[in-house]
């Protein structure tokens, strides 16, 4: 009998793609079985949507949702630019972000795309609002794991606790409780990236991030003295972030 | 009887890297379940090779291999450095390069690491030595197939014909015969992206490339009329590069 160990078209079409100038990364997840090869898009950024739209429109996918891992500080999100875009997609968020969406999640919530599903997990710290979306376990789900854990853990590194409702308290219980609960062979897919890596493990994080396997006092500290400069998009990108991304002409003309 | 259709935990480990100044893809390509975790690195630049080198360590892998796809004209090689930072370290480069380096490989080569291997595919027409890395076919080998196409074929573009034996009309036939032909589902690395896409397959390059979709005819005339810059490292790059990155003093000085 033949034992096939590996799908030779696996269902799940994943893709990760850059924006240069803030360093983002948007996701791309589809459940290609499906009859409409539904997709979700993780993080977008409004500057690449054309770039996003024309990618999805090629591989033939159908994009339900544009969501956010948080009211993002340092670019301007593209759900709102997606809803123009593409008739139908419902963008998300936290509740507790207390940003605007069309759908709010929360702890525990799943979010299906045809037989795939991202479950969600609160990681505040960042700011009061941020998840991480993970997807779900079990035989027809993709394997390894995938964390999308937007500012919370940054390979080798962490988002800034300084803005936004953020705790560097809060993050390390997070992290810790959260995200290094998960399988090791968990990937980690973070919002950003600086140094050119795309993807670690939930191993590879606990072994050797820098703040995070420090004991809590000590990662409070490294995290009280980071110096960082005041977030150059903070002022434009928050507000817009938190009506979707797109303020009505009253708002910006205020 | 149960039917596993994924590894949990995947005997390849992969990763790809990013270099922002030069847009440069380098890979790491191991096997994870050889008792050294033998790996290879294709087209790894110079200012990146710390990072590179640390997370090697940290993966516990063993280095066997620096390959190059090409004399590169936009960056230089990191193999050079490679060697000189992890002793016993190969370089590896097509035969038909005429560039320096410890191992040269013609057309059907196979490179081993552990169980994985990579074939070499004659893929010249930005450069006369360009080859393609393609993962191998069969059970054992990573599904699907990786193909590592340099500046040959790049995400919906190609490398450009103008400078170091390219051939626009080589190109063409390098990349229908060498690439097109392999399965559809097959995914292309390539050595660069400008816009932020990291991976496609076959299937999408060969629907949506807006230059190698066209004719033989339509894509010389493409070719020949891009007017592209000089390109500004190529006086530094080739040089180094055709020495495996490291120039000795003499050289250095004429």
């Amino acid at each position: 009998m033949s034992f096939t160990r590996r799908r030779l078209v696996p269902p799940t079409l994943f893709r990760q793609l850059f924006e240069k100038d803030s360093s983002t990364y948007t996701y791309v997840l589809a459940d290609v079985s499906h009859p409409e090869k539904r997709a979700l898009l993780i993080d977008p950024v409004d500057k690449t949507v054309d770039r996003d739209v024309a990618l999805i429109r090629e591989l033939g996918l159908k994009l339900i949702y544009a969501m956010n891992t948080h009211a993002h500080a340092d670019h301007a999100t593209g759900t709102g630019l997606l809803k123009s875009k593409v008739p139908g997609v419902l963008s998300v968020i936290s509740k507790a972000s207390n940003a605007t969406a069309d759908l709010f999640v929360e702890p525990g919530d799943k979010i299906y795309i045809g037989d795939i599903f991202l479950e969600v997990r609160p990681t505040p710290g960042h700011t009061c609002g941020c998840v991480t979306y993970v997807t779900g376990e079990g035989p027809e789900q993709p394997q390894p794991r995938m964390a999308f854990t937007g500012d919370a853990l940054l390979i080798r590194g962490c988002g800034r606790t300084d803005f936004q409702g953020g705790s560097s308290s809060q993050l390390y219980q997070s992290v810790h409780s959260q995200i290094f609960t998960l399988p090791k062979e968990t990937f980690i897919y973070p919002a950003h990236d600086y140094k050119g890596f795309s993807v670690s493990t939930v191993e590879e994080e606990m072994k050797y991030n820098p703040r995070l396997t420090k004991d809590e006092e000590a990662f409070k500290s490294i995290m009280e003295n980071l110096n960082l400069a005041y977030p150059k998009m903070i002022d434009v990108a928050v507000p817009a972030n938190m009506v979707c991304g797109l303020q009505d002409p009253v708002a910006k003309s205020t």
